[in-house]
């Protein structure tokens, strides 16, 4: 049981590696009975692309393996991207996530979109813009509306962040060939932290009519560290039937992952949401991205969107935590955060059991220029 | 003054070609004073990223050469997509266009957007359905809505397309470092003819909150050739002062390429819009996309969004020209058209003097499964 990465050692190539507590196991400098081009890679996309009887091979063959003499302190590494990342699509797909939206923002009507509980409401995303965790997240401008009048232009002032899982996609599909259901798992091989940063006052002016552009096009950053499905298969849940009940391109007992997650502001645990606070299964999301007929690649990533429970404690983001910004948190040096300030710091982490997923670190910059 | 693209011949490996009449000069059997490897590839990529001063290079030795010992026969090669697409993006910019659909959908309101004359509206579409003209169009199947009750699950029996411009990326930027609207340009690398198919039913009931998704990305094809932006410089048309004026980072005297453009229905030209009526320019829509650190890759897309004359004959979708359908269209064999049928073709062709845009075809086939 391993989390995969991409590792480079100073004036060396970057290579794919396995998570062995502070130390990466690179799997280049293993005899794994697989091709060594496989490891000695810049991503993990080739070793993605082989499908679930390499990953198992892979997986069995590092747990039998002597990793000691391939051990390289994670103090002595740079971790990057894992994934090259072909299309990026972010779902919507917490029940508790939309409907604290709703509440806020339509409290006449009902707290969900009419659609939602018949598909995963998603969008593309831009995929030029997946960074590391680490990576600095400079504070992006734009235009907002303040007041009366139009609009205004300059740094974003209502920034926030979303705790979300993504799935990496391994196992290419054809053009035209919907992938069922039942077979979505076969494509996903494995688990990201990700933190889809947000302009609230860019988002507010610009999604209507055609959804998020430049509010969420900044940055995305995910953890380093993909773990591979097969480790999150005995920590599958069952989630309560759908009601109504789906289509039956979308038809399966629902399921999600049971992983305990972690928002963290300035060193100060915030939320505490659950990967169980999922409407709609990562495999509903992938057979609902495909029906069309759309085809996925190697290294395609699917957000969640917020996971957010039903508890105070459970939101995962301020928009929701500060219920958009009318009831300031206050932390525990007295200061208070409606939204991100410069210079705070978001961790995510997450688990369950023995399985942890990398964190996902991001320190906010001033707005350049 | 050529387009590129990539072609293969039968048993040969792709590589990069000049488009000259009924032939494509192959630029990697040719001596142009640049590496062979700029050529020897599947796609114009490597040589989109060297910038303007090799495209101008290469160009002027092109027109310089003795082609003849280099081309090959359209008719013995076969072309295929000329960009590795990276992120692609797809704009709203006619305002003619914008209009319609408000007029049709929002009669009560203001028929544009209250955001559109502040900021080209966008959203991110799906890369990896990006293909080449001559591409089978096979139906999308997804869900929509009909009289009372739930969403059906079946065939989009609302299939049109839509006739737009695409701008492609050469030189890719750096990440949180916008783009200027005066450097644009500089980044482009030139122009292509887009299709974007759009399931209408699957957009009507999918795209509120979050845009379009399975509407759109089933599939969206572009022409073969790629125009320099450079062989367009001359054909830049002035357009009215935009009202009220954009904010600075958006400000430049607005322009427009002068191509004359054709939407072919089963062999009838239905519709004969120009390029020249879009609202916001290729180096706004750039620069807005951005202007919030959001960094470009070579083979980034760009499209223009449907382009769209004031005229009745200048509409580039069968949802302005019938009216979401109230006014079909009569073709010359006396059957009519309110959305695309099974068996259907459509062409789109373009160009302005001796520019001549790849055209782009496809045919509907009828929906699997």
């Amino acid at each position: 049981m391993s989390a995969y990465g991409v590792f480079r050692r100073a004036g060396e190539a970057p290579r794919v590696g396995a998570r062995e507590g502070d130390a990466v196991v690179d799997l280049s400098a293993l005899d794994l009975d697989e091709p060594r081009e496989l490891f000695a890679r810049p991503s993990l996309n080739a070793l993605m692309a082989e499908g679930p009887a390499t990953w198992a091979r892979v997986a069995e063959a590092l747990a039998a393996a002597d990793t000691e003499p391939a051990r390289v302190p994670l103090a002595d590494v740079g971790l990057l991207l894992p994934v090259e990342v072909a299309d990026y699509v972010d779902f919507y797909s917490s029940a508790h996530h939309a409907a604290n939206v709703g509440r806020m923002f339509r409290p006449d009507d009902d707290p969900l979109p009419v659609n939602w509980r018949h598909l995963p409401v998603g969008y593309h995303g831009r995929s030029s813009t997946v960074v590391v965790t680490g990576t600095p997240v400079v504070r992006p401008r734009g235009q907002y509306v303040e007041g009366e009048g139009g609009p205004s232009f300059g740094a974003c002032r209502l920034l926030d962040l979303e705790l979300e899982l993504g799935w990496v996609v391994g196992v290419p599909s054809t053009l035209g060939e919907p992938v069922g259901v039942e077979h979505a798992l076969e494509h996903l091989f494995g688990v990201v932290l990700l933190n889809d940063w947000s302009a609230r006052d860019l988002q507010f002016w610009e999604m209507v009519p055609l959804g998020p552009f430049t509010a969420k096009s900044f940055l995305t950053s995910i953890s380093a560290w993909v773990v591979p499905t097969a480790d999150l298969e005995p920590h599958r849940v069952p989630l309560d039937p759908q009601e109504p009940p789906p289509l039956p391109y979308l038809h399966e007992a629902p399921w999600a992952y049971d992983l305990d997650l972690e928002l963290e502001l300035d060193g100060e645990v915030v939320a505490r949401p659950s990967g169980r606070h999922l409407y709609w299964s990562p495999a509903q999301q992938l057979a609902h991205l495909t029906v069309n007929g759309a085809s996925l690649r190697t290294g395609d990533l699917l957000g969640s969107g917020t996971v957010s429970g039903p508890g105070r404690e459970e939101r995962g983001c301020l928009l929701e935590l500060t219920w958009a910004g009318s009831e300031p948190l206050t932390l525990a040096d007295g200061s208070t955060r409606t939204f991100l300030e410069d210079g705070d710091e978001v961790v995510l982490r997450g688990g369950v059991g023995e399985v942890r997923l990398g964190e996902v670190r991001g320190r906010v910059e001033p707005a350049r220029g």
